[in-house]
């Protein structure tokens, strides 16, 4: 069965909801038939300044901005994140090209926990391509093809088409789980609504309605 | 909704299958909101030789062999498909390597019907490296895009991810068809089943079955 999950690598509640997704997989019985692919959403698509949060926030919030992301913070660290208030937000499209590249890699997972800890936990940047290289490595990826991507537009076309997915399932928000290719979950979920999701996906799943008449298998072909 | 559909290269009912079922697509109302996407199988996975198709089926079949390919010919024929069975069969591997670069592109369906129809209709090469950028030239990828790939071995996972999700769903021949996530197909049904499929499938698709409590939006996050 397969899970995808668009997030925005500075979006606190995906730091979050997906931690709490991840937990209650842990604890699904059929953890190992269940394929996590991790797809991009950018909540800010043509974003290119970096600027401290607590400044985003007065920006947008005023006077209401105000212990705003404390609270987040908060939450976070009673859920074991680490969370940091004093980090910065920035453009995320170069980011979410590195989490394709991981995808071949068969590293995405590890470098989507990596790229979340670094922002949240450790206050660090994942918006220049120095930071990005240095938190992609110690996901597991290889320098130099990391800088490759980099450098190149590679799989711009992929985020594109993530995005793209996301508002035809109607998806305007991050996180945004999709279970099987059926049931959608909004929202950072409580672990136990995740868990339920989990169960109730796996309770039907694909079946063959119509059996091979003319198909072709390792010892020939039906004829 | 999405539609994934396992397939080989040298696969004839995969070839006429594909074709019906893109028949069905066509006339399906909501055919706009169809994602394709076409994974890789190796029917005859290590596979690095090429032979004649008449001397393989007699290797395999003996005197059961004789106008096996004919009559597949014929049929394949009767649904407008051009068919040679003087052709060769060889190893696939490389040819669904640049299936997955091609559905980076965005032209894997425009690779696929060619290749389909270089190696079926006109009994050309899908298994050496200067046949597969003729081929993928023609159906729109970069040449030299397709020679990095082909030497290097990019993809690699990708097609054995396609195989391993295949046996876990259970496909063990081709083609296999999986709408939404859920309904299987199996072998090369006739177009009115495809067509049947596709109403059922989209009859009852991806519910939000729970809302965004704390979510982040283009304007901003919950708090």
């Amino acid at each position: 069965m397969r899970v995808e999950i668009w997030s925005d690598l500075v979006c606190p509640w995906c730091y979050i909801g997906t931690a709490r997704f991840e937990r209650a997989l842990a604890g699904f019985a059929h953890r190992d038939d269940v394929e996590v692919v991790h797809r991009s959403f950018e909540l800010d698509p043509g974003r290119s300044h970096t600027e401290p949060v607590p400044a985003m926030l007065t920006a947008k919030y005023g006077a209401r901005a105000a212990g705003m992301d404390d609270q987040v913070a908060e939450l976070a660290r009673g859920e074991g994140l680490a969370y940091r208030t004093d980090r910065e937000v920035g453009g995320t499209l170069d980011a979410h090209r590195l989490l394709h590249l991981a995808r071949e890699r068969g590293v995405q997972h590890e470098v989507l926990r990596r790229m979340f800890e670094a922002h949240f936990g450790e206050a660090r940047s994942l918006f220049t391509a120095e930071a990005l290289v240095e938190v992609a490595v110690e996901a597991g990826l290889d320098a130099d093809e990391v800088k490759r991507v980099l450098d190149s537009g590679e799989y711009l076309d992929a985020v594109r088409a993530d995005q793209r997915e996301a508002s035809r399932l109607g998806a305007n928000g991050v996180p945004f789980f999709v279970l099987d290719g059926r049931y959608g979950v909004s929202g950072a979920q409580p672990e136990e609504l995740f868990a339920k999701a989990l169960e109730t996906a796996w309770a039907d799943r694909p079946v063959t309605v119509a059996d091979d008449v003319d198909a072709c298998r390792a010892d020939g072909c039906s004829a």
